[in-house]
């Protein structure tokens, strides 16, 4: 697997690049602000779409899901070299998520050859915790 | 629970003006496009900003998560008359999802006095299956 | 895949004699009781050691969920000729189950080449649906 | 909730003689090991019955989707002095798990007033990391 690394994994400049290749990255705003082997955390920062209810301000459920994912898969970037495509998602939501960045951080639970697992937590610009949740990743798709 | 049962839930234009209060509803352009009690089907057309891989043209998985809460959400409303907080979900991707609209259905599975459990199904253009999965749904929240 | 396939898979007695093969399906008694192409559906008698609070008599979480993850993967029988290890398993609580026999269906969701899902609904003796889920197996795994 | 909480909680003699007042756990055979305010570690000898496939000596799914159960919930038994119903449950398949004693360690994610959610990980006796996943559980129930 390793044969895909490159050290640019561990860049943020380099990371960002690639990822705001995605036209749905560059619409969240999503930025890559830390990343070792195996983890990785990003900022999302605020957006008036991002709300379900107009009343409360919550934050789209969807919106959290996208984040939960996105640094699940973006975790195994800094070990294999390359986001892989979910197979499945599980997101459990903890707080409402109001107006303000989300910081979310991804790490990998472990590495598989087939499939592989990940984590993810999203706080909120108080530092509580919103939302959390794990992926299973196709890592043996070529 | 069902003293907030009123017509209007089974009635589209009245249904899409509600779910289109949300902004994040009006950026996926979501249509309610059929309800009956405990089953909602909408249809969400393709937008350049769905999009992960420019290369392939992958719908992000974060909007598919998006569509199975949002459908499994509102197939309450079609029984309880509102959308409730997710408690928490689970997706499963089935094929990527390339341009074109997608349609979505979301059904009860089980009405609860605390907590609700709903699935849903979301299809592309040429009718084949592209994610499906469940919602847990806090019903007890005054 | 469909090399694996042998006639006997739709067969009861047949599916019965490989299925029992597990210890601990044997402890469980279960038994299919019909199968179709992508279907499978099973019984399972009661026994005291399912119970985890002796006081309300509830089953256990764990007998629901080995009987979803078990129809989940012998649904795959039915149309793969054997069962695959799970990658993860999804399971909703809807009831507690009491005393009486628990009857179960799987079903196929979804045929993949690397992975499948399926999913499964549990219903206890009067009928009423005491769980639900859905599984990831590895249908790749030679 | 912390007027249910009660010192014994964090006591191992205490904690085991009330889980093995369930029938499935004293058939498991688990005893506690380790507890601290929001954390518990658990032991469950191996048991010929686990087998799901006699040729490979896997474990069974559903053995150790109780685990993760078992130690999610019994982690808010050391914060809330109770175990409680659980909502849905996530387990990953890491490794088959072989003959010898699994050890499995549930911690709480988040404590809210209506619902809970807490994680688990159970390794085998090498120490390799076998199974994980993640519970919801009903804390507001009476």
């Amino acid at each position: 697997m390793s044969d895909k690394f490159d050290a640019g994994v561990l860049d943020c400049a380099v990371l960002n690049e690639r990822l705001r290749r995605g036209p749905y990255h560059r619409w969240l705003g999503v930025q890559v602000v830390q990343a070792t082997t195996g983890e990785i955390v990003v900022e999302v920062p605020w957006r008036e779409e991002f709300v379900v209810n107009p009343d409360a301000g919550y934050t789209h459920g969807g919106i959290l899901a996208t984040v939960v994912d996105l640094v699940a898969d973006w975790a195994l970037v800094t070990q294999l070299g390359r986001p892989f495509p979910t197979v499945d998602l599980r997101v459990d939501y903890h707080r409402p998520a109001l107006k303000g960045t989300l910081r979310a951080t991804g790490t990998v639970i472990r590495l598989g050859s087939t499939f592989s697992t990940c984590e993810a937590y999203v706080h909120d610009e108080a530092g509580k915790l919103v939302a959390s949740g794990r992926g299973t990743y196709a890592t043996a798709v070529k």
